[in-house]
């Protein structure tokens, strides 16, 4: 199992990809990771490390996409970018999967241009891990599609629910619909037409229906089906009110207490640690011939080391040909599926 | 202080409403209710209380619109609806504002017949507050418009800190638009053709540009503008991770503790009352020529009587007045300003 890890991307340079490297290549027996980026910053961090190295390697690239700049321009303007580079390498079968936490735009964009998509897939969508009151569901598009047609959204839901089954162990997976009501006619057109083809589909019964922003976290569904645009929202917001809850209760609950106050932040803290985002790993593109894993740009150590981990999970279960088999009950997709626009 | 109230809008009919107006006519001197609804229902709610009675009227409907019917479609097969009948009584001036708890789609079409609008709002908007860490900020449109052109959204940034600045006492409310990366460029035509509207307008200089989903509740600004299916759904998610969030503490927070057990679940409580919807009372509708009222539906009595309190203040801000002046600036729409679609 080799992993191509951009080592260059997240808000703090390579410091945390190495690290979060070394921890993975210690826990899973079988993994390489393959590093890519600038060996200048990439070697002194391996030297102080006491982990053995030999299933650590280094892919150079001069160059990296910041986070500020436009992803189609900068992959342009920097052709020996990190990023380009892990692709590279997945497109010429070095490596089993790609793992990155820089730029979203510029790693789907690099994806997209290698056009190494599954069969009827017109453009891929990022499933994002969030947890839940029955346990994790999971939540397709996160950003990768952010003007989708209703034939991306029902991909969406077959992959996402392939997802489910396997990685997230549900028996049955259930679909539902992002939406402003419960209520079959609720919605712009793209989620009533949405709907009208998940209910023609055989994933009918899979199909919940339209579900509000306030069942995602009561469970009510398994995979959450939306736009990129929608669905990036969702997943930023998600983010932002546990914190700010959890401030709220470190400062009005747990700060009330007398006696067990240290006992409460422990378990306050864990608490975090369990529902955090680094605890999800990264965000798959699915629908991409080959493996790959988008991560949170404020990634750590630990975080970078579940995604290098759930990627040689994923590339284990053998996910895109469970895929395959269930798109093939689709109908083709005429000419339009060979220019997808890149609107991110 | 005359207050039309939809007596039979949200999930627990008659009786939150009846109970919530007596409370408000018991806490603000000057203010009358008029219960809109069915009499045989109403009547019987206000017997058993022991508040005079004096400024509660009743006006009859009776019909009303169930949660589950196309608002559209109810309001033509059911004209004597108490919804419509509540708007009726403030293109009289028979009242000064409306409030309910029932289908905010079939409120807002309701409110758009009238077509009582302020000079200039092709499309009016809601407006909901929501709690942040550096205090409640504001976020328009929640569900009215679910297809808004940019001028519209410019509108609701405008509106949006008009309200911040007069009811929400922030002295230079700053404005953001939610999208999906921070930079310039970032996001679908509407966001985009948006933030180059703002960039390029008068209120240019409390623009601060793109926010993303986590932004929010750190309060990064102070007036949240979006479409109103990415805000509808914000605000329910928002609802959703809280509940979620506090149930997670609830059980492993204050379930962890022996001694002060009951001290920390009396915190947590507190917190949950402080911190949920019903304390921040309805949801105006901006841009029309009156004031309307959106509650949650599930409402309870005391949501219902901070939504009438907060109506009244509204009221006596005039608000209105201070919009209609501020929306001078903007450019006259053409003729289609005339004819919104009621995409609800």
């Amino acid at each position: 199992m080799r992993i191509a890890l951009d080592a260059m991307g997240g808000d703090s340079g390579a410091a945390p990809n190495v690290a979060g490297a070394l921890q993975a290549v210690a826990a899973v027996p079988d993994l390489t990771v393959v590093l890519v980026g600038d060996p200048a910053r990439i070697e002194p961090l391996l030297h102080q490390s006491p982990v053995p190295r030999e299933r650590v390697e280094i892919v150079p690239a001069t160059q990296w996409v910041e986070m500020h700049e436009l992803p189609v321009e900068a992959l342009r303007r920097k052709p020996d970018n990190s990023i380009s580079r892990c692709w590279q390498l997945l497109a010429a079968h070095q490596v089993d999967a790609v793992v990155g936490a820089g730029s979203t735009g510029a790693m789907v964009a690099a994806g997209l241009r290698t056009r190494k998509f599954l069969p009827r897939i017109r453009r891929p969508g990022i499933a994002a891990v969030m947890p839940t009151a029955k346990g994790p569901c999971v939540i397709v598009d996160v950003g990768a599609n952010i003007s989708p047609k209703p034939s991306d959204l029902l991909q969406y839901g077959i992959m996402g629910s392939i997802f489910a089954k396997h990685l997230l162990k549900r028996e049955h997976p259930t679909i539902g619909l992002m939406n402003i009501g419960e209520e079959e006619g609720k919605g712009h057109d793209l989620v009533r037409d949405t709907f009208t083809l998940f209910r023609a589909s055989r994933w009918k019964d899979s199909f919940r229906g339209n579900v509000e922003g306030r069942d995602i976290h009561r469970g009510a569904v398994d995979v959450v089906v939306t736009d990129g645009f929608t669905g990036n929202v969702i997943l930023k917001l998600s983010e932002g009110v546990l914190e700010f809850v959890l401030g709220l209760v470190k400062q009005e609950v747990v700060g009330s207490l007398v006696i067990e106050r240290e006992l409460a932040g422990q378990a306050l803290k864990q608490l975090l640690s369990k529902y955090h985002y680094s605890a999800f790993g990264g965000a798959p593109l699915l629908g991409i011939d080959g493996i790959c894993l988008i991560c949170h740009g404020s990634s750590n150590d630990r975080a970078i080391c579940s995604a290098l981990t759930m990627a040689a999970n994923y590339a284990r279960a053998r996910l895109n040909e469970l895929i395959v088999a269930e798109l093939e009950a689709l109908p083709a997709e005429g000419d339009d599926s060979a220019v997808p626009a890149l609107d991110i």
